[in-house]
C-alpha cells in the first residue's frame, strides 16, 4: 500500500478496537466509546479489557488476539508495561493501524526513548499515531476516535484538516476557538511524539482529501516542520498550507561557525524556507485561525496589496490603518476618477481618500456601505474591500447590504467587526456570503502580513533539496581562507585580487597587487580581526613596512595579501540542513551580525528572484537595491549569491559549509573579502 | 473654580437640557432621554425643541433661554447653523458645561476650522466637550448622558475610566470588548475634536476621583497624548495610565533635520517619553483592555520578570514559552531546593524545569495545579504565577483551587486561559478571586512586555518639561560645524581636537594636531559626506598634500581639522518638542540611521540611569554595554549624552536643535565626530 492508502485506512477503519477500555467516565479511556457512538461511527466497536466482560454494553473481550472480526484500528490506552504484549497481539493479527494514547516515553526520559525505539520496532508493520496522542478525529467520516470536551459539542464538518504534536493545543485550544468563531475541521490527527506516521505523508494524504481545503500543521519538533516543507516541495503546494512551529530554539548548536549557527539557531530558518515554498506561518492559534479562515475563501500573498476599507468611525479607521502601516501592507491608492465618483455619493464634508471615515451618515443611512463600496470596486488598484463594523442592536440591514455586494460583484470581502451585535443573524448572513470575519485589527493585519510574506506557489518537484544531507553533523575541516578564496574565485564568486604566501614573499605579493592592501593570516580560524591576525588598509610603502613588523609576530608563516575594498557589508553563507538540505543565509553583515540579526535563509537552488528578494528584505539589502544616499553594487550582490549557491549545489556533500563576513559592496561591485569553508572530513 | 472642580460639575450635573430633543428613536437625540432615564439618572431632564410641546413624557421648551429652572449641562444635538444661538443662550444662563454633538468642524474642512475657533470663542466661559462627539456616561453616578447600543445594556460601574476623542472607538468598540470580558468602567468620556475640556485637566480629575482606578486614553491627535504625558509630569503617576494613541504618523515635517525628523516622525517618540513617565502604551483595543485588567489587579513591570506557568499540555506551555521569550520576558529560574520539593509531588517523568508541563496527571489529579503552584510560590525568584487552563466541560474545581491559592498566599495569579469551558461559574470563581483572565498567550505575553517598558513611577514635579517650546517651530539658524564643535566642548561634550580655519591655515593646523585626521568643509549643511565635503583617515603628509588638492576644489574658504577617531557610531541629538518640551535622542548612528530607526527618545531633563537605559536598549548601546567582541567606550558613550542634555537644557529656548552623528564610540572614549547645531533664529 502507499502512505495515502495506508492514512486512509488508518484515518477511515471499519473496526476498531479500545484496548484498555474503561467503564469510567471521568477516564479518557472511559470516554471513547461514548464519543465514537455519539459522532454516529457505524463501525464495529471492540472493547478489550480482561477486567470485565461487558463495556458500554459491548461484549468485552480480554485480549486483541481473542477479537473475533477483523480490526482495522487499535486505540491503545493501557499502561506502558502492557504496550509489547498489544502490539504483538496487533502483529499476529495484521491489524493495520493504531492510536498509541500510552505516554512516558521519548517526552518522559531517557529510558523513554529506549521504550519508543522498542515501540517503533515492534510496531514497524503498522500505521500509527503516538506515542503520547490523543487519538484522531475523522469528522469527515464521522469517525471520532478521540475524547474532547470540545468534539462532543461540535459535529459540524468543516474543510480544514488539523495535524498537531500538541493534543492540548488541537484539541482544547484550536479546536475550541474554532468553535466559538464557527470554523469546522474535516480531520484532527494528534501524533503526539510522532514516531510513527510522518507529517510528510499526512500532507501528502491531505492534499487528495476531498474533505480537506486548507491544511493546519501545528508542530513541536523542527523534524516534523521540516517534514511539512519536503511534502510541499516534493509534491507542490497543493492546497493552502498553515505551519504554526512551537519551540523556537533548537537548531543553533549544530553548526559549525559561530555566525551561522547562532543566526540559523531559531526558529526564522524554518520559517523562511517554508515561506519560500508558499507556506503560511502562524505564531498562535489566534493567527492560525484566521489564517485557515482567509485561506479556505481562497485568500493569497495578493489581497494584502490594494486594500480599501470603510467605517462610520474614524478612529476604528486610523487604527487598522496604523496597524497595516506597521505591516507595510497596502492601503489601494484611488484613481481620480473612483474619487470622483466617491464624491457624488458622499457629501462635501466626507474626505474621498482612502480609506473612507463615511461617519455617523453611515449610521442614519446604512446604504451608503454598499454605495460606497460599488465604488471603490470599479477602481481597478482595489483588490480587497475591508468594512469595518461597530457595535449596534442590529446588523442585519448592513450585513445584507455587504452580502449583496459581493454577491453581484464577486468581490474579495473581508468583515473587520470590531465590536459586535446583540442578534445573531447578522454573523450568519456574513457566513453564508463567504466574507470572513474578524474582531481585531491587530490580529487581521497580523494574518495579511503572514500572508503577504509566504511567497507564490512553485511548481510541483522544481525544488527538491540540493542535496541529500543526512551526514550534516559530520565533522568538518576547514581550509585556510586563502585556499577559500581560490575556491571561491574558481566557481565565478567575486573575491578580491589576492596572493596567498609565506610571510617572506609579502613585500614582492604587495607590490604585485598594489595599494590599498589588506594583509591577514593565512589561517583556518574565525575572527581572527579580533585577535589581531587582520590589518586593513594598507595604503603604502610605509604602511606596508609597519605592516611587516606587525605580522613578524604573528604564529604562522603563510599570509594572505588582498586588495581593500570596503563597501557595505553583507553575510553570506551556505550550509546543509539535516531535513532542509543546502541552505543559503544572506543579511546585513559585519562585526555585529550576530547582534542585529537581520538575516534571511533561502533553501537551494534558488531562482534569482528567490535571492534578490531575501537580499532585498534584509536592511542592507534594501540600502543597496534603492540605492540609498548613492549606494551601489545591489546587482553584483545579487550575482554573487547566485555564484555562491551555484558552487554549494555543485560542490554536494563534499562542502558542509560556506560563510562569508563580510561581503562587501560599492563601487567595486560586490566581493567576499572574508571566507571560510568547512570540507567533510 | 478649579479645573477639577469644573470637570466634576460638567461630568456630575443636577440637571441637564437635551437641545435638540427628538421623539424618534431611530435617531441619536431620540435615545438620550431613554438612556438617561434607563441608567437611573435622578436630576432634572429638560427637552429644548421649539417644533414639540412635549417629548418622553416630559414638557418640551422652545430654547435654552426659555427652561425655568437652573441648567448644569447642555447636550447639543442640533444643526451646525444653530450651534451658535444655543451657545449663546447658554452663556446668558450662565450654563457651566455642555457636550456638543454637532459634527463638520475642523474635522470636516477648513470652514469647519474656522467654525470651531467661532465654537471655541462663544463657548470660552463654559466647560465642555466636542464638539463631533458622542457625550459622556458617569457610570458612578448613573449619569448616562450618552446613546449607545453597549451601555443599555451595561449598567455595571467598574472602575476604569476611558477618555476618547473617537466615539466609536470607546462606546463601540472597547466598551462592547469590555462588556464581553467583564470589564467596567467609572466614566466614559468622548472628547471628539477636544475644543474644549483638555485631557491634561481630564486625567487630574479622574486621578482624584474615588471610583477611578485606571485612566485608559484613546487619543487621535499628538497635543491630546501629550497632554496627558504633561499631565503625569506635573502630578505625578498618581493611578495606572494606559495611552493608546492613534495616528502614527504625524510630527515628521516639523523638525529641522533630516534625521532627527525622520526618526522623530512617528508614534515612537510619543511612546518613549509617555514609557519614560510610566504611562502604559497600548496599540489596540485588546491589548488596551487587556492592560487595563492587569493593572487594576496591581500589576506593574516588576511582574514581567519571575513567571512561573504551569499546564496539562505542554504545547501550550510551549506556545506561550515562544512568546514570552520572543520578548525578552523571563521566567523564574527556580532554585535546586525548589525542584527538589517539586520533584517530591511530581512523579519521576515529569520535569521540574520552570515552566512545568504536569501532563495529562493533572487532569485525572486536579489538586495536582495547586500543589505545583504552592511549591512554586515559595521559591523567592517567583513574581507571577501563570497557571494554563485549556478546555474541559467544568473547570470548577480546578478554579476553586487556583482561588484557594491565591487567597492563602496573596500571590499574584494569571490565568492564561487558551481554551474554555462549558459552564460559566469558574470565570466568576476567578474574577472574585481577583485573577485576571487571557484567552491569548500572544496578548498575555503583548500586555506584560508593554507593562515592562514602562518605567517605574517618577515623583511628582521631578520632570517638568525643561524649557517652555512654544516657539519649537520658529526658523533656525544652523552654527557653521566649527563653531558647533566649540560650542560642545565648552559645556563638556567630547569632541576631537580640531582647528577651524581657512584653507590656507590647513597645512599648519594639521601639524599641530598630528595624524591622522578628518578635513570637512566647515558649512552649516548636513550630509556633506555624500557631497565630497569629507576626507576621512589622512595618515600622514602626502595624505595631506592629496587632500589640499580636493578642498582646493571645494566652494567655501572655511575648513575644519579633526583628529580621526573612528568607532562605533551613534546618532544622538536634542530637539523642541511643541508640547513635550527638550527631548533627546539617541541610536545605532551613521549612514543608514533612517533605515535601521534604532533610536529612544527621552524626555529632559533625564537622569543618567535613564539615558543609560535608552542607550542600552538600542543595538549599538547593547553592543557597547555588553563590550560586545571587545566594544569599549559605553561609560563615556553615557557620560556624553548627560553632558549633551544638560547642554541643551542650559541653552534653553536659544538652540532650537541640536545633532551629533555619528558620535564614535571606541578606544578613545566617545566623541562627536559630526554636529550640527541650530540656534533660534
Amino acid at each position: 500500500m502507499s502512505p495515502v492508502e495506508r492514512i486512509e485506512k488508518l484515518l477511515n477503519p471499519r473496526s476498531i478496537a479500545i484496548v484498555g477500555a474503561s467503564q469510567a467516565a471521568n477516564k479518557l479511556a472511559g470516554q471513547l466509546i461514548p464519543a465514537l457512538r455519539e459522532g454516529g461511527y457505524e463501525g464495529e466497536i471492540y472493547p478489550v479489557n480482561p477486567r470485565y466482560e461487558e463495556v458500554a454494553g459491548l461484549r468485552c473481550h480480554p485480549s486483541v488476539a481473542a477479537i473475533p472480526g477483523e480490526v482495522d484500528h487499535c486505540v491503545i490506552v493501557v499502561g506502558k508495561e502492557r504496550v509489547p504484549q498489544v502490539l504483538e497481539d496487533c502483529r499476529a493479527k495484521r491489524v493495520p493501524g493504531a492510536s498509541i494514547y500510552t505516554s512516558g516515553y521519548a517526552e518522559a526520559s531517557a529510558d523513554g526513548r529506549q521504550a519508543q525505539r522498542m515501540l517503533e520496532d515492534l510496531a514497524r508493520d503498522m500505521t500509527f499515531i503516538g506515542p503520547n496522542c490523543m487519538g484522531f478525529s475523522n469528522l469527515a467520516a464521522r469517525v471520532m476516535a478521540a475524547p474532547s470536551a470540545v468534539l462532543k459539542r461540535a459535529r459540524g464538518v468543516g474543510d480544514v484538516a488539523l495535524i498537531s504534536q500538541s493534543g492540548g493545543l488541537a484539541y482544547a485550544t484550536i479546536a475550541y476557538f474554532a468553535q466559538r468563531d464557527g470554523l469546522g475541521f474535516s480531520h484532527i490527527v494528534n501524533t503526539g511524539n510522532s514516531a510513527g506516521v510522518s507529517y510528510g505523508d499526512l500532507v501528502e494524504y491531505l492534499f487528495q482529501d476531498a474533505a480537506t481545503r486548507v491544511v493546519l500543521a501545528v508542530t513541536e519538533s523542527e523534524r516534523a516542520a521540516c517534514e511539512v516543507i519536503d511534502a510541499v516541495r516534493r509534491l507542490g503546494l497543493r492546497k493552502p498550507v498553515v505551519l504554526l512551529k512551537l519551540g523556537r530554539g533548537q537548531t543553533g548548536t549544530r553548526m559549525a561557525l559561530s555566525h551561522t549557527g547562532s543566526l540559523a539557531g531559531d526558529y526564522r530558518l524554518v520559517r523562511d524556507v517554508a515561506e519560500q515554498h508558499g507556506i503560511v506561518c502562524a505564531s498562535d492559534a489566534d493567527d492560525a485561525l484566521g489564517l485557515c479562515e482567509l485561506l479556505r475563501h481562497g485568500y493569497s500573498a495578493a489581497h494584502a496589496e490594494g486594500i480599501a476599507s470603510l467605517c462610520i468611525s474614524g478612529g476604528n479607521i486610523t487604527l487598522f490603518a496604523d496597524q497595516a502601516d506597521a505591516r507595510g501592507l497596502r492601503f489601494a491608492e484611488l484613481a481620480p476618477a473612483t474619487e470622483a465618483r466617491l464624491a457624488e455619493v458622499l457629501p462635501d464634508y466626507i474626505s474621498v481618500h482612502n480609506p473612507i471615515d463615511i461617519t455617523a451618515l453611515g449610521y442614519e443611512n446604512p446604504g451608503l456601505h454598499a454605495d460606497v463600496l460599488n465604488v471603490l470596486l470599479t477602481d481597478p488598484a482595489v483588490r480587497t474591500v475591508v468594512p469595518i463594523l461597530t457595535t449596534l442592536d442590529d446588523y442585519t440591514e448592513v450585513s445584507r447590504l455587504l452580502a449583496g455586494v459581493r454577491a453581484n460583484t464577486g468581490c474579495d470581502m473581508i468583515a473587520l467587526w470590531s465590536g459586535g451585535a446583540y442578534e445573531t443573524q447578522s454573523r450568519e448572513i456574513l457566513r453564508q456570503a463567504g466574507i470572513p470575519i474578524f474582531h481585531s485589527a491587530t490580529l487581521l493585519a497580523n494574518c495579511l502580513d503572514r500572508l503577504r510574506r509566504a511567497a507564490g506557489r512553485r511548481p510541483a518537484a522544481a525544488s527538491q533539496p540540493a542535496q541529500p544531507s543526512a551526514d550534516a553533523g559530520a565533522p568538518a575541516r576547514a581550509m585556510r581562507e586563502g585556499e577559500a578564496m581560490q575556491w571561491l574565485q574558481a566557481r565565478g564568486v567575486a573575491v578580491p585580487a589576492l596572493r596567498a604566501c609565506p610571510r617572506g614573499e609579502l613585500a614582492a605579493a604587495a607590490r604585485e597587487l598594489g595599494y590599498p592592501l589588506v594583509i591577514k593570516a593565512d589561517s583556518t580560524q574565525t575572527h581572527i580581526s579580533d585577535q589581531d591576525g587582520v590589518i586593513l588598509n594598507i595604503r603604502d610603502d610605509e604602511g606596508l613596512a609597519q605592516a611587516m613588523a606587525r605580522v613578524a609576530d604573528w604564529a604562522g608563516d603563510e599570509v594572505l595579501a588582498l586588495r581593500y575594498l570596503p563597501g557595505h557589508e553583507l553575510v553570506a553563507g551556505t550550509f546543509a540542513h539535516p531535513q532542509l538540505g543546502l541552505v543559503l543565509m544572506v543579511g546585513s553583515g559585519g562585526q555585529w551580525v550576530e547582534l542585529l540579526k537581520d538575516v534571511r535563509f533561502v533553501a537551494l537552488p534558488a531562482s534569482t528572484q528567490e535571492l534578490a528578494e531575501a537580499l532585498a528584505s534584509t536592511l542592507v539589502g534594501r540600502a543597496l537595491q534603492s540605492r540609498f544616499r548613492g549606494a551601489q553594487g545591489y546587482d553584483e550582490a545579487v550575482q554573487l549569491l547566485e555564484r555562491l549557491g551555484d558552487a554549494a549545489v555543485q560542490a554536494g556533500a563534499a562542502v558542509t559549509q560556506i560563510e562569508l563576513n563580510p561581503v562587501t559592496v560599492g563601487r567595486h561591485g560586490a566581493a567576499a573579502v572574508d571566507a571560510a569553508i568547512y570540507l567533510r572530513a
